[in-house]
């Protein structure tokens, strides 16, 4: 099957917003085996979007659209596949309900354009929306497959996830279907891993090996075609072994979960508890621990000891540690250390970690940007601490930085000896 | 003028890579006043390349292709160009010499697909690669017109703001160029936004209003063309004028800014500190905060008091208020007060704000998912507590308690009359 994935929205035309959901359309729609040829832009203008359907639909079987689901006047996709499709557009009832009963909640006035999000193709099949207001549509007419989807990321991934893919499955039937499945990996680079498995990705065939990297974790994607899952996993776990014996000490989990959730989940399993002291993360290892659902049952809580006097007077850190010529400095093993324990001691947790480091874009106490020290300590253990160098901006060193502790405790506590 | 961006390239498609270079030089082309109606991307095959430019060619009078001018079989960008006009390639000397000599100073043996990078179509106007190897190309044919860039960005936006930049502006020297000024929102949501200034955008014609929502905050772009930025400047200050008189307690940027680089600025301005409690948000308040450069001057740290027990251990919510059936509960007026008050007082900052809520997925207290309550404590000043209802998944209302907080504290802030 041919695929063609059209993005409406002007605002990528004016270059204010970067065209990612053409990025992970395609690599879904690669990973259920669809192929994509081109990818679209074009403006809120429902002619022109009609010229963009027109030119789709005889190259493709399956078109993607995304954004232009919106309240406001410039929100023209739902009209303009009716449009081209001679089909009419109603009113949804249930998200109807659901968009009046969310604005009564939060006590708000509800324009009549709210109205607008709750419009379905007739004909279509609904594609729930978990996160947002638009109700997405999902339909076939003269043997071509459309799926509208909100713009927002958030909103669409679940929703391409949750309701097209299903759908997709369906009118793909007559294929075997594909069957993958994720390692993911911590504490190596996307190069390095590729470096370490460079025979098996030159040589795969079946099943694929498609590595990806986001946000400081990186995985790989085992992906076959089989008639069971069972087939299928019997063909993945071959291939899955020749990547353990070579990287086994990386993977941090054989679905596709984040970091935190597979710490999160250890901690629940060894019935411990975390917190943690950040200094140049400034809340965001806290932050990402806790967008875990069922975190408070093992994080204990957090201090982002962003300043010096934070880290002296509430963190019980020296003076002659932090400050002067001769001392070590805030960004320091001792410092780390110290954080770490002292936390420790303060919330009584099994353990704490802490995180001081230079995010940039500036240096400081003569050390280079992207020099992070982490801590690890645990009651009755002797504290650890690990020096890293990171690379890049402000943004992507605080989010490595937070990911590499994330991994720094899974690590130490993935493995049962520590913990005892 | 209208342009049409074509990128090249096989792992766009496949989603490796997002299509960063379509947004750059739709923004370069929107600056320069040439509308961008469509952007589309094909993959490196030389007859799906030419059916890209057949369509472009009838809708667009300018092309721009970014990719496959490599040096590998699958470089064929200037092959389909060439095919499409019935032109001819031939070496540009210029540039095979540089590479030649390139190789000769590394110490490399350069293979003969290398020379292909110097490969220039007839009748054409090369374009210098200060930062690669492959030469582009800008050419004119049948009155349309087509530039031809290098794929990776770090050679490409050199390419494109020195050498086609200038040469764009020698067939483009009769129009005017487009301007725009940009007003930020918080506390506002997209459709409440549309509906103040509906009959606005709905008459709207010089200049051009256009509003965006991104993660808690919106934006609305003022756009015109005029022969100098003074001039722009005093068409867009009418429709800014009006757009104010309605809705000016939202507006807290007149320029690209976000939230809390907005109030790092201000906090700043007054010589301000400020430190946070953090319950549900669970560090992003601080996460934000601290992803702004310098705001180590103002921000002084906070703490993610997840669970009771550090609410009452570390920032002294006595437990009666925080536990028992006819205890306010953790997600209360009372404990919001408390927690700004006594991060307050343990940090000596001028502000201090907590926030304390229910991001879901589970309901608790007898309490709805989504209820944040948010204490601004400041010195010698009252306390102040806003109740906010959210709706979303937990990442969803996490952001928004972030945002409103930061809001609330620009608002107040922003508001000299609250600083003394």
């Amino acid at each position: 099957m041919k695929a063609e994935i059209i993005a409406v929205g002007t605002e990528l035309l004016l270059g204010q917003i970067v065209n990612s959901n053409a990025q992970f359309l395609s690599r879904e729609l690669a990973d259920l085996g669809i192929d994509v040829y081109f990818q679209t832009v074009v403006g809120d203008n429902v002619s022109r979007i009609k010229t963009a359907l027109d030119i789709a639909v005889h190259r493709a079987d399956l078109i993607i659209l995304t954004g232009g689901l919106g309240p406001t006047q410039d929100d023209l996709t739902k009209n303009a596949v009716a449009d081209f499709t001679g089909a009419k557009l109603s009113i949804h009832q249930p998200t109807l309900e659901k968009i009046t009963e969310i604005f009564r909640i939060r006590g708000l006035h509800m324009a009549e354009s709210n109205a607008r999000q709750a419009l379905i193709i007739d004909n279509s099949a609904p594609l729930r929306n978990e996160t947002g207001l638009a109700v997405g549509v999902a339909l076939t007419h003269n043997s071509k497959h459309y799926i509208l989807l909100p713009g927002p990321p958030r909103e669409m991934k679940p929703m391409f996830e949750n309701e097209a893919k299903p759908w997709l499955r369906t009118i793909a039937k007559d294929k075997c279907p594909l069957y993958s499945k994720v390692l993911k990996f911590a504490g190596i680079g996307e190069s390095s891993l590729e470096h370490g498995l460079l025979d098996l990705i030159q040589d795969q065939q079946d099943p694929t090996i498609a590595p990806y990297a986001k946000e400081g974790e990186v995985m790989i994607r085992l992906t076959t075609r089989a008639a069971t899952r069972e087939e299928a996993m019997i063909k993945i776990a071959e291939t899955e072994t020749k990547i353990r014996s070579r990287l086994n000490a990386y993977i941090f989990a054989d679905e596709d979960i984040s970091l935190e959730e597979s710490l999160v989940r250890l901690l629940k399993k060894g019935k411990l508890t975390l917190s943690a002291a950040e200094s140049c993360t400034g809340g965001l290892l806290s932050h990402l621990i806790t967008s875990i659902p069922g975190s408070s049952e093992v994080f204990f809580g957090g201090m982002v000891c962003y300043t010096n006097d934070f880290k002296a007077s509430l963190l019980q850190v020296p003076r002659h540690i932090l400050e002067g010529e001769q001392a070590p400095g805030a960004v320091s093993p001792e410092t780390a250390k110290l954080l770490a324990e002292h936390m420790n001691h303060v919330t009584g947790t099994n353990v704490s970690v802490s995180i001081t480091g230079l995010a940039g874009p500036t240096a400081a106490e003569n050390k280079p940007v992207g020099l992070v020290y982490i801590g690890i300590a645990r009651q009755d253990k002797p504290t650890v601490v690990e020096k890293i160098q990171l690379s890049g901006n402000r943004e992507s060193i605080k989010l490595r930085a937070a990911k590499q502790s994330l991994y720094f405790l899974w690590k130490m506590l993935a493995n049962p000896s520590d913990l005892h």
